[in-house]
């Protein structure tokens, strides 16, 4: 029994009460790959302002005017800065550098980690294990001043490319330590037709989710399709 | 352009061909605790032949008796050596040990591994990493004459118990190095309404597999759900 007096338990808050983060620019480094591009390209689909970054501000202008839907190209180091919400989507091999890098340029913004460590043999997809746990973890890390999240692991870069597709069928996984930064992840996601962000977790646990891709691999060889992940009872 | 002497390509196997496994008696050992029980129980529904293991023959044979459908229960040696294919759903604690005390009675069985190694603290769950990489690879390590694969670890054993739930609406990612068990395994999975075995991938990628778990334990915490996982566009 509580005493009248003591203070009543705040309403559990709706997990799917998200903010409206149409406003919020999102900046995609790594933008000219196939995975970030193909983000670029929905995102920006669904209305989001888009910026792509690249090593070469050439290269991003160039890849941002073939997705057209008023996606922008832009040095990486710019792309973060104009930013709010910026995704990492480069390949594994320069992950660490180019976060060290630009570690100023992203202070203060909210990070979204995509990056999947991944080692590939003839057998096929195999999870690398990175020292600091996985790489939204390395991010972490790197980026003392930055909100890191991770997200966006398990899409197909051929669906997101394919303009024929209207909606992606999935679920986002989004890991992070703050609720406000996970919502906010998890809002973009929810804007690209049928998919979902779906909160799953701390970034302690990011490499299960970060390495589930090799599985997704195997998937798609054995049934020749490009699959994705759906939550179910959620 | 190929000779016309040329061997012509077999044609590719259909992956959802899966064989009848109608008539294998499956073990389940820690066949007592809430997941072996579960599925004990959902196998023996869909009209499979199930023995439950526990180390003592009587807690065994309680349990049995408890979940009907026809469940017989025994010590775990026994279990081993009266099954065809043999789920593993022990505590990952116990898991080495058990296994390796039965090295012999599960000689030349199809062993599915369903153990999730996980830790937990006050932030919630997290994946700890076996030795040899996963709790599936300690099995085949420990087990040089069974057929090792993963399975069933994303299930929820609150609605696998439940009578009232008909359906269980989610893929079993089966992992393993020989299709043929992997396909075995499938087929089982499948027997249990709204369940479909997916074959996931090699032993070398149980980890992230078996880890996810910690995953949908942070998804059930938010979304007060009992989530389980579906794969898009298979």
């Amino acid at each position: 029994m509580t005493s009248p007096a003591a203070p009543k338990a705040a309403p559990k808050k709706d997990p799917w009460d998200l903010p409206d983060v149409s406003g919020l620019t999102v900046g995609v480094l790594g933008g000219t790959g196939d995975q970030g591009r193909g983000l670029a390209y929905r995102l920006a689909r669904a209305g989001q302002r888009v910026i792509i970054g690249s090593r070469a501000a050439e290269r991003a202008q160039q890849a941002a005017g073939e997705l057209g839907e008023g996606v922008e190209g832009a040095e990486n180091a710019e792309c973060a800065r104009r930013s709010d919400v910026v995704i990492i989507a480069v390949p594994w091999e320069g992950h660490g550098k180019t976060l060290e890098a630009l570690r100023d340029d992203l202070a203060g913004k909210l990070v979204v980690d995509c990056v999947n460590p991944l080692g590939f043999d003839k057998k096929g997809a195999y999870a690398l294990k990175p020292e600091e746990g996985s790489a939204a973890e390395q991010a972490a890390a790197l980026l003392p001043d930055s909100r890191v999240t991770a997200a966006f692991h398990h899409l197909s870069a051929v669906l997101l490319a394919d303009p024929a597709v209207e909606e992606i069928e999935t679920d986002v996984m989004v890991l992070g330590e703050v609720r406000d930064d996970c919502e906010i992840v998890q809002a973009l996601a929810g804007r690209i037709p049928g998919m979902r962000g779906v909160y799953a977790g701390r970034l302690r646990n990011a490499h299960q989710v970060e390495s589930l891709v090799a599985n997704l691999i195997s998937v798609n060889r054995r049934y020749r399709a490009h699959a994705g992940v759906r939550l179910t009872d959620v």
